[in-house]
């Protein structure tokens, strides 16, 4: 067990907006609410996922919705905690800790809020190793666990408990209440035993956010290559370097969905990429041959910054590069491309990882 | 305490087509359902208000949703009892008896299926005296009386339970569920307490809907004038007969809205009648004078059978008796006309109770 000092929160923060890839809410805003929670409460405690004994039960509390509606209603206060009560309330056992259902955006920050306000700890992991616009994108759901019961809950104290027969049935049933609460619900869900969590959790993403984090930071503050350091930790890739030149973007069931048109900059220049994105950065082609896709994580970079950028705030004019991060093995098995991989999204294209896109690229220019 | 046999659920059935006012699901399907429970189950049993103790708990079981998808959809068997199963496992007490939430349409009938099916009585009552379109039209949110928790079932095994701040959310969240669930849902909610029911539900309607269908049955059987007949049991009145030239009909948010136009036949040849629905008939204009509203209810009688007609069963060239029954007391006090009234439904009128749009029209004839 440790505490989380306000330097950990944010590079907690940086680096879950890397890994993201430009969905799962502003991390901003999630740190802004979480050094909120810090000075309200006290600091938030993690803990190893082997600290919950088998049989003892820890949850999840997610944002639902639009990830542009964060930004409008964020709060991350009696919603979130009216939604773990509901779900408390109804499970036979207590919940015994708190954990990220998404490593990525604001919602790797949510349950440090909610833990630090109701004392529970966070475990060290998370269900998915990245975030996904959609609540059965998890690797519990890989393995058959249920999101069920799934409680819901807006600020004026509406609250909704989901049994579904499974998870893709939860996400059909959150999204519109998600849109009749405003766009966006505080959820609780995915209560699962400490045995469960080893055996289809993402085990160490909390601390693999804060590395990466810190990483940015160190780089920064001893003036290294911010992008060259972020490869080093995460094993990833510069897929780009760029100026937006078009964003499409609209909202849909809750949904941030567009695509953003890059032309390129330095030793791309006269190449072009485009980045499609629900929620999520999805799938980046340039000229015309696949760079990434999901279940790989592809998050764009702000070049004067060094921070990432969510969907929701990207603009023509913007200089950005584009990183490849491989994602979680667990997401490259047949299930886990099934469940997340490109053809759940509608495109017509077979997963193929990013190392090897990297390698054909490579031989391509040789 | 009182047994039903098959001629008295038909009755029941027939009489509350009428109260339906187009709305509440196929009363022909209701009573389907109810003969084939009480051949499986046994006759479902009525109970009278007052055998309900003050602390003991009764809840109402509901159809939400599109009518027209009673008609496909039909089945009122495992959906019923797992919302019923849900709101039960959710209260803190047993209940004890069921109760129509609507006297109207296939929704009457319903509490008689779940009671045989449950052995669980059934209480001379509903919650509204009519047929309305939305969860939050009953006399109960009248008195303030909570629709929550409020539970949905869909056929698949999926189940939902709402805690909503008052009943217009319940409405709200209720609707897309429905829709998700394939355009009708389950429901089981308004578990209210004997004394609630005492105080705020409207008593003796089941029998109310019984006597009305008896009358048309024995109307016929002994040759008399079915109209004459129904007028004098409802104390209602004939506002046209005609027929229908022009049927509009959409399914928007899982209701089916739109209106219907009638040429007058007989003694209202040369006029014209405007009947305006949502789920439920709502508005009937006579040559652009108003000549009934809701709360008060308007139903279309078929003029060769003599049975009320749905308004997703309207159809050009079918002649037809329009018939204008006064509404139930609660619904004439300024609160219930400001619930359930036309300014509720998007008509810049005021309710003019039936009786008094008579007379005005005995005074412009003469």
């Amino acid at each position: 067990m440790r505490e989380l000092d306000s330097q950990q929160l944010r590079d907690i923060a940086r680096g879950a907006a890397i890994l993201g890839t430009g969905g799962g809410g502003d991390p901003y805003l999630g740190t802004l609410a979480a050094l909120q929670a810090l000075k309200d409460f006290g600091p938030p405690r993690v803990i190893e996922p082997d600290e919950v004994a088998d049989d003892e039960v820890l949850a999840m509390p997610v944002m639902v919705g639009a990830p542009v509606a964060f930004i409008e209603k964020f709060s991350l206060g009696p919603e979130l905690e009216s939604a773990f009560r509901a779900l408390d309330k109804h499970l036979d056992r207590r919940i015994v800790a708190l954990m990220s259902a998404e490593m990525g955006g604001a919602n790797s920050i949510v349950p440090l809020v909610l833990g630090a306000r109701l004392q529970l700890p966070v475990v060290d992991a998370d269900a998915i190793g990245r975030a996904y616009p959609e609540i059965q994108l998890t690797t519990l759901t890989i393995h058959g666990i249920s999101a069920s019961p799934f409680a819901l809950a807006d600020e004026r104290g509406n609250t909704t408990i989901l049994h579904t027969i499974d998870n893709f049935w939860t996400e059909r049933l959150a999204r519109p209440i998600a849109v009749e609460f405003g766009a966006i619900a505080a959820s609780m869900g995915f209560a699962i035993t400490g045995s469960q969590l080893r055996q289809a959790g993402v085990l160490g993403s909390l601390s693999y956010a804060e590395r990466i984090g810190r990483t940015i930071r160190e780089a920064r503050v001893n003036k290294q290559d911010v992008i060259a350091a972020l490869l080093g930790v995460t094993g990833g890739f510069e897929l780009f370097r760029g100026k937006i030149i078009d964003v499409q973007r609209r909202i849909e069931r809750g949904w941030t969905l567009g695509e953003a048109r890059l032309d390129g900059l330095d030793e791309y220049a006269g190449a072009n990429m485009l980045v499609q994105f629900q929620n999520e950065n999805l799938v980046a082609i340039r000229d015309g041959q696949l760079a990434a896709c999901v279940p790989d994580l592809i998050t764009l970079i702000d070049a004067d910054t060094g921070e990432a950028i969510t969907t929701e705030r990207l603009r023509y004019g913007f200089r950005v590069i584009v990183l490849g991060i491989p994602c979680h093995a667990q997401w490259r098995t047949e299930k886990g491309i099934e469940l997340g991989g490109p053809g759940h999204f509608g495109y017509d294209l077979g997963y193929v990882p990013i190392e090897d896109l990297q390698q054909a690229t490579r031989e391509r220019r040789t």
